[in-house]
């Protein structure tokens, strides 16, 4: 039987799955050790032009042309590249998946992916129409080729559940909160959670003495305020909108203006 | 001939009026003294249960009950009181009427009240749809009542107008701006102007060395960066909804809280 010493972790855009494989060390204490990295692009494109660029260990990329008309078929490119890599039953060899996902509403850590969560992920789609529903499809599409393993959510929503409610509530009727779950939930947790270990390791202090403001830029920006280690304050709001302007995002603009005639 | 020594201030809202008067005094560079003040309310009540509160100098309160249909009934029944109690052509001795204006678009400083100009506010009335209706119905009932005063518009516009692009240009398609005038506006700069004055008093030096910050705190709230005097940026931005949450405005959400459904 293979050695099931292998995570999996993958992010799914809507065209797009990336993907890395780590290995645990076989020594006590021995850190996860990246073994191979890659990106399937231009899933689903109407001209077939997709293609995967992928690298096992510090070797040289490789890149693969084909037609993907969905994640499901990037994963099973992805899967055989690995398995050519590694031996035909490397899929055997994960004894877990990891899976970015965007939006868990008030779910606040990482979560195994039951039929509930997978429920929640899907409901919180309309917060998050440009990545809920591919983070799913990618879900979908890697419990069919990892079956054993467990597979487990990675919310950029969870490391602000630690927000105070006046930083987290809107100016807006109790109701929606109530009701609608109307609130400020923030994203890039993920890297705000790493980057404040980062931060607490360069600045030789535990986390929960780390006072920090975080500045997230990219196609999508934002920061957070960090105190004690927990998000106390983020600039994103119910949705990767609000904040700071971004590639395609106009960021804080008078609400005004949406039903401005 | 009356002596035209007098300056009216009005300030109409959409079930109010108020209004200051203004006398000059006789000497070189002697100040303006308010000389009576009142404010009508709950004009155009169903009920016909409006009044007048106005008083005299330093002089007791009165209140006159009456119904007041409309800002040219109530300014009427201010004109009588102050007619009552200065003398019967009072209104001839008012040489200029300032009108409080909301919005004024990207007019830069307090302006006579043209046809272009009335024109100006009347446009404006979907970006202070609270506010620039009555306003321009105050102007309007005054223009009939002090008909050869020139009548002035005082907009909490103007003062922001020096505010730099980077500070008053959203993160939208640059054609909102240039076709539909959408940007931010800022408003209470009366307010601002007034207290930019003060403060450069307080602190003994021109207001061109006055770097502040200012909170103008209400039911509608805003704040205010003022360096070297003028306004460079402020929270309120195309409509007075956006920035701090305030008696019946939500400030600053999420723009993406209007569409959701």
């Amino acid at each position: 039987m293979a050695a099931r010493n292998k995570i999996m972790t993958l992010n799914a855009g809507s065209s797009s799955l990336k993907f890395k494989l780590f290995e645990l060390g076989s020594g006590a204490g021995t850190a996860l050790k990246a073994i191979a990295s890659g990106v399937c692009e231009r899933i689903g494109d109407p001209d077939g032009v997709s293609f995967l660029r992928a690298k096992v260990g510090g070797g040289t990329e490789s890149k693969i042309d084909q037609a993907l008309p969905n994640h499901t078929a990037a994963l099973e490119l992805v899967s055989g590249f690995l398995g050519d890599a590694f031996h035909g039953d490397f899929t055997q060899e994960v004894f877990g998946v990891g899976h970015r996902v965007v939006h868990g509403r008030e779910i606040s850590q990482s979560v195994l992916i039951t039929d509930d969560v997978r429920a929640t992920i899907e409901k919180a789609s309309d917060l998050a129409p440009l990545h809920n529903p591919p983070n799913l499809m990618g879900i979908d599409a890697a419990k069919a080729t990892f079956a054993s393993a467990p597979h487990v959510a990675v919310f950029d929503t969870a490391f602000h559940q630690s927000m105070p409610p006046e930083a987290f509530m809107y100016a807006l009727p109790y109701e929606l909160y109530v009701e609608r779950a109307i609130r400020r939930y923030g994203f890039h947790g993920t890297s705000y959670k790493y980057l404040t270990q980062q931060a607490a390791r360069m600045l030789g202090k535990p986390e929960s003495e780390c006072n920090l403001v975080i500045c997230h830029l990219g196609a999508g920006s934002s920061m957070c305020a960090v105190k004690g280690g927990r998000s106390v304050d983020t600039t994103m709001g119910l949705t990767p909108l609000e904040g700071l302007m971004m590639g395609t995002r106009c960021g804080d603009i008078d609400p005004a203006i949406i039903p401005y005639p």
